[in-house]
């Protein structure tokens, strides 16, 4: 890519200079949606994700067939701490089950019949304890965010993110007390499963962390070098490949919202182009989602990852698509108006 | 069909006699649940999905391949005391536009790849007013009910049940409250879109309703015969044919739930069977799914009806059982299990 971002600098001129939303494409979608044989209205979120694909895919009638599913996988030094139920061993297994079709990914992939995409990130070489030190150095995040540019399907109408990291919910609670103010307790969850014992590290690591870190937070793409990880600059870098690309997108749970939510923090818009999936069960997604003011598509209660909620709520997109652009008008169908 | 009911006692006899739930099936869908690779419950909701599918398919695995729609039709008399936005010829011009493709569940069936059913119920002989008069005679009631059970394909994996009826959330608030108690203030809401001139008749319509048939309420089915109507007999009968052929059912928006509620107050599990879609704008269905003890799939701000948001939420229960039936278990995977 002949506009690879080498530097801070670029990256903000790059998050700067992204294009906003097609207005003429959207009202193209108001106006079609508007005769369309129901109650004005009555279709109520699926008008809402119709509207949305067409002003962000810049286009009329929107399109939502062409799907691809990302995750990013990578390992974090702040696992060493005992702030997970599982050995950071897993994140190298998952990939494995990944491509040998076992996850829970891969079956919702087939269901969309989605292209599927795992990206493993320099496993073997996890992200610095954040306790200790920076996550990353900024070689290693511009490769990451870089990676995660690279990764996109540009002709896709919709791009599912997710990751795989044993230890990120740790490092997302880090974020995003990071970018939005708050302590580790206020930002903890029990990620794959830890005991009271267990969330007590974890809140204890984050307070450490951004003790540590709190005189260099003030930059979002700094606070994410330093307390986030090789997925979560992949899944920032994606989220802005697919703001430049027109390529709506999908984020799935806490640590992707965390990932991408860089974007929110230095500009307003940032995400605009993007909906939330699902309220995760993991506490600190709610929080996160009410700092960046958007409303999940589904409430399932998953906390798994992987791009699981991205996908499911993926299928109901492409729903939207599909009737906003397939009912027949009141006019071509003769079918009386309210009445007055 | 050999068994059809001729009377509300063969009815009674029907409900009462109706199938549980499998528990072997169930058992065993827990037993796997366990044993896959992710951690325990992180698919949340799509693990209950999974489970219930099996235990009410009496099968495991389940499945969710082949899907039927069906939206039953019909015409009310106190469609003509200004009740809703729209006049009574909608309904069968709108069964023309579903024969046509033209109509959002049209659209959502071929998401699905689902079959899909109208059955338009005398259109041209609304309901009786039910300010006036009782909706149905016994015999239309039982018609309609054997309509309704006539219509499901028992080889099916889960049907979707909807309805479409000008004037029926006036009819859906009027039996929701005779089952559930309450005025027509509680229950009414603006259904296609009345304005509050509207809504007060609508109010006063149900209070109407209930104030001349309060004396003959106690039975449910009683109930419905008198401020039901046609598609409300035919969701329930099509509801208790599910449950003798062990077919799941997705239950829509407010008319649709309502229709089927009689069951439930019958016998306190006789909608286990049954998922509620989604969580309607229409107000009366988030206080009746509270009586009914349900939480809905989707809180997408739907109110159309015609088993659109029934047809939503299949497409989850199919993805709850390919995840369920394709995913590697952690030992066939090779995964580290969680750390003692």
């Amino acid at each position: 890519m002949s506009d690879a971002p080498q530097s801070f600098q670029d990256l903000h001129k790059l998050i700067a200079d992204a294009p906003s939303a097609d207005a003429t494409a959207l009202q193209a979608a108001q106006a079609r949606q508007a005769i369309l044989t129901k109650p004005a209205g009555s279709l109520g979120r699926l008008e809402q994700i119709a509207e949305w694909l067409a002003a962000w895919q810049g286009r009329h009638p929107p399109r939502a067939e062409r799907i691809q599913i990302i995750v990013f996988a990578a390992n974090h030094g702040v696992a060493a701490r005992g702030v997970s139920a599982f050995p950071s061993d897993v994140t190298a297994q998952m990939v494995v089950n990944f491509a040998a079709g076992g996850a829970a990914i891969n079956q919702l992939s087939g269901w969309l019949d989605a292209s599927l995409k795992v990206i493993p990130l320099a496993l073997d070489e996890p992200s610095g304890d954040i306790t200790q030190e920076a996550a990353l150095d900024e070689a290693a995040f511009l490769a990451a965010w870089q990676d995660g540019m690279a990764a996109l399907d540009i002709e896709a109408d919709l791009v599912c993110l997710g990751e795989m990291g044993i230890g990120n919910t740790t490092i997302a609670a880090a974020l995003s007390a990071a970018l939005y103010g708050g302590t580790g307790a206020d930002w903890a969850g029990r990620g794959t499963g830890v005991d009271d014992a267990g969330l007590a590290r974890k809140s204890a690591a984050i307070d450490a962390a951004l003790a540590l870190h709190k005189d260099h937070l003030g930059d979002p793409l700094e606070a994410s070098r330093r307390l986030g990880g090789r997925e979560f600059a992949a899944i920032a870098g994606a989220t802005l490949a697919a703001r430049q690309a027109r390529v709506p997108v999908m984020l799935d749970g806490f640590a992707c919202t965390t990932a991408a939510a860089l974007l929110h923090a230095i500009r307003p818009d940032g995400l605009d182009h993007c909906l939330v999936a699902h309220n995760s069960v993991e506490p600190g997604h709610a929080r996160l989602m009410a700092e960046i003011g958007r409303q999940p598509l589904l409430d399932f209660s998953l906390c798994l990852g992987e791009a699981s909620g991205a996908a499911l709520a993926a299928g109901l997109v492409r729903a939207a698509a599909l009737t906003h652009n397939g009912m027949a008008t009141f006019e071509s169908a003769g079918i009386s108006g309210p009445e007055e």
